[in-house]
């Protein structure tokens, strides 16, 4: 079975990129929530194509309706169903090539899956477009989690070789994650963001993409919160944003990097600070045995390169397994990892509210 | 709760370091599975401690017993149960200590949570002693994909600084795998393993630790195991790989280093070669969609150093909330990478089984 | 966590009865399934209130819209959601009585569980009219077991006091269930048919209602099917059928009855025929030790009489805790158990194929 | 997957009747449960075989170990695990008769469900003595339940056509409750002790054996517990009940008897006492809409007779499919339904514990 995840908060997604619909039914949210719809069409709007020359000027229908679990402008603690109808869509252009498969996208395997049954139009039920459901999901828990004085934020850490300054003690707090979620390109440092537009400009004048990696932190998590053995705060967070079309590595704290310290370097101290424990290092983002800590949950995910793109590509007919070329025609992103952020903060948000309420 | 994980092959995991005993009841296994319990032993030995002069001296006593779900030599199809009773405990040193929680270990937030009453003594059901029944597990589920023509296999890709080569589609085959389970000290270059050894005597003679990168493959899968939202191929292995103490990071093909790549650099390009379609490159990691694409899946995991160090850390006490300092005494690993080797394995096969077992 | 169920076939149910929408998603179903649409009407206009003069006479709008999961008239294998737009409501009828509940409804547990944020229009998540995703869950389940040849039906056992025959092995049949399925008033022995719309129509006139018992048979089911722990046939079954508003009661073979035999008369006896093991009785209703033995699995499930009466009724004004009484006005059936129905056999179709697809 | 149950609450079972072990692993208790072992041993003791002429003389090991998840005599919070050796097993004499299936057991499905390789010796994983590790669950539930101030309790409602007392608004009470605990033999009404036991020995002394009925109350229980769909009150019990070998029908409330009636009859009429509302009438045995309305919650339970009889049986043999009779010698209880009451219990407080846990 694939389309449900979670067990305290559970999502079962819907759709197909060019089907009647897409949405999202979200179970075990309390009764009574307000939800603030202005603030769920900013956040549907910060994944959206098409707000800028960076992204595919692709318009997409994402206006929501809320079809159950909502009454008098509060959730109802029965399921929440959100949908969004399809429009826009070309949906005859994919007839012609659609046994031509796209490299590093699914249409290879989930043709073999779904036994050449799947809608492949635009990717179908793995298009990005399958994010907007998250999104909105998202926002909902997003919305419960800062009642509990919960923020989450995300910038992008790197376009290509462009890096731009990691999270630290010094730069994370909550005045910095809600600027940088008023951005259309979030960077901490503001000299990296003309560097890392230009490489996407570049690429997308190429034909081609780049990929990048998206740094997202939690603060204001209570110690307490996950379990070492299977649900820890890593593992609940990592299935949910691997399922995030085009993530190949998720890291949490120094990720990586921690396998070059020795450990002296690497663990981090406790101190007592009024009256609060606290680790003078966050090297483990906030999660040791499974389990926060109380510090900011932090982790990065790596987005690969869009892999639509114009430049000529070698690819078979999986009908008649010719060996074949193609060169992607249409409005593709150069760069995913931009619109990924609401994205990966959606996931982390339904994780980490998922999480909370099992402690 | 914690303390299960797993669809289609369920895991529930038990005990403590100190406690009578540790376990694992595994579900879903077919009936009539020939159980080779000398792979099994060789498995459990390869994460056994004190093999060398790179791994704690420690004897833990790793017989294991089937209690149930076993019968005539064959799996029964019902609940499959292994304990392993401890031995060789030292349980009495951790009473005056135990308040003064071990740096970027699982003592304070297990307090946390647990609310003061978890077993404190060598980690309680945080230490790696419980990675033991998942390394049964793995070995179960391992023998059930053999039948399958499925191999699973890993080296030390790195321990600090020091590089070994990577997996590629060179030297990534049946054999090269098989030989590298007979190793100590799995890698593929071997002029990179005395540089290895070296940096962890270093480490274990400073009272240090260092950590490691773990590169894992599993070759010979059919296309079409995963889903999209939300089982794909990588949620279900990292969900699992994260509940391995020390792990931080998860990614797959070339991970965070596809970021750094074009698409047309970073796409695998189709072929089809003997009637079969392949990938001329893996840099997906035989992953597109979450679905399997029939190439192999190649992963890297993270293992950061030894939090157990002898040199002096800054702590705190948990009950008198003073600032203390802490000199770890004791048997540990200097490099917990190296015993993780069939840890990972162990993971990835419970993961993969679980998904084939889908399909 | 309330709306989700199943393990291989997962619904997530959705909708109120006077919201915007009712609907369903369903995971685990096979690609290429094709969708016999008329069938599925016919199963809904089974459930559907208005067809005679013994139901409602209020109209349901009851036209389905399948949203995703569903392409070129066959399902795709990713997940397949339906909805039906909520029409011909009176809701402005239900303010100014919603803080007099209704006795045996779900008025007051819904208050209490829903801390009052609940939509109390028409019982809202708790209305009959959500088993209608139901039956079209059912009524998808009901093809996919067709076509293995397992079918499923049943007739209206008793109302109040008034009884038809039980299935036995002499009635029981492929034709017999296809028969059954035609009526509007599914009987065996026709005889009782007048009875019991008599006794109807008797309950509405006095604006009471009544009860009845619903027996439902699957047959060609292959032996083998089910587990001891903790996935019984019985226990799927049941954990699905108690979720159909009204039922208080589920027995399998006799049931209760077979308390009152001894064992000698209550064990059904085996014997070979036609290189087949049968039993010679079915007082277990094809099921031992949780598991099917291929005989047909029979069971019966009491619903109790509607609750919504036009008899003046004691209750209570929950805002203002003081005793009330109601007279419920109204369009309502005075039998609930003749729409019920298809809503067991749905949820037999469902939880069956649940389980074969386990084994 | 067979061998887990619950959402909040998590057990894991394991074990055969002739194995080297069976047991439980317990996922979701609270840390700092003060386990009281003397409860327990009297709930094993309750259900243990031996203890009057109305059982099976033969003695179980029943003794209990706890391996892990307790901690100087409190639950940590982490996977609690009970195994129990077991003893005086006669192996032997199964091997000669094991193609022979004895009717109305799990012989024969269990053979074609795990194609024979399942073990076969006393039921194996099919046998009653399975339950003992769900007493065990039951009694830890049980003491976390009776900190909030639920009590749990039943009697003998029927054995064969002997029936006791209801439970009704005046006899239900704590007192009742506990007083009937202290039974070997609980009845409400005492002068039907006496009846039942002279059926019992009569089915005895024939080498039969008689069934019964189980009453079970639940007091004291909030408002609000439970879920319309699809985890309803009678959902999740009943899952679990028809788990407990020999179960053929669950009801609540009155359970079929209420189909008999008018809603006029049926319906419970709210009032308002001591600032409290409460029902006139408990027909819905303290659910509607699936949710708890803080009546006390009551059901009924039907145990078949006892499947192993000394008559002679018609059955077949297996492997060669031959006909053949059978007369099982061997030392079995004449009714499991006495026995079966506290297994009853423990379900209905595992299944409520669980569903409190979710509120």
């Amino acid at each position: 079975m694939s389309g449900t995840w979670g067990k305290n908060i559970e999502l079962a997604i819907f759709g197909e990129s060019h089907g009647e619909a897409i949405g999202i039914t979200i179970n075990g949210l309390e009764p009574g929530i307000n939800l603030d719809l202005d603030y769920i069409k900013e956040e549907m709007a910060r994944r959206a194509p098409g707000q800028n020359d960076l992204s595919t000027p692709r318009k997409e229908g994402d206006e929501f309706h809320i079809l159950s679990g909502y009454f008098n402008g509060k959730t109802t603690g029965t399921p929440l169903t959100m949908i969004i109808y399809n429009t826009n869509q070309h949906s005859k252009d994919y007839d012609k090539t659609k046994d031509i498969v796209r490299p590093s996208h699914g249409d290879l395997t989930g043709y073999v899956k779904y036994k050449g049954f799947n809608d492949y139009r635009g990717g179908g039920h793995f298009s990005g477009r399958i994010t907007a459901p998250l999104v909105f999901a998202g926002a909902v828990c997003k919305q419960v989690l800062k009642e509990k004085g919960i923020i989450i934020g995300s910038h992008i850490k790197s376009i290509k070789d462009i890096n731009d300054e990691n999270f630290n003690n010094k730069n994370l707090c909550e005045e910095k994650l809600k600027d940088l979620r008023k951005e259309h390109f979030p960077v901490i440092n503001k000299s990296s963001e003309e560097k890392m537009k230009e490489v996407i400009r570049n690429a997308r004048d190429m034909k081609d993409s780049v990929g990048g990696i998206v740094e997202c932190a939690a603060i204001n998590l209570p110690a307490g919160i996950g379990s070492p053995f299977f649900d820890s705060v890593e593992s609940t967070l990592s299935s949910l944003l691997f399922s995030i079309p085009g993530v190949k590595g998720v890291e949490f704290g120094i990720g990586f990097d921690i396998t070059k310290l020795y450990g002296s370097e690497a663990n981090d101290e406790y101190i007592v600070k009024n009256d609060k424990i606290e680790t003078t290092s966050n090297n483990n983002g906030g999660i040791l045995g499974g389990i926060t800590n109380g510090m900011p949950i932090v982790f990065r995910v790596a987005m690969k390169p869009t892999p639509s793109i114009g430049k000529m590509q070698k690819t078979v007919d999986i009908k008649t397994m010719e060996n074949r070329t193609i060169e992607i025609v249409g409005r593709h992103d150069p760069c995913i990892a931009i619109r990924a952020l609401p994205v990966v903060e959606a996931a982390a948000a339904i994780a980490i509210l998922d999480l909370l309420k099992e402690s």
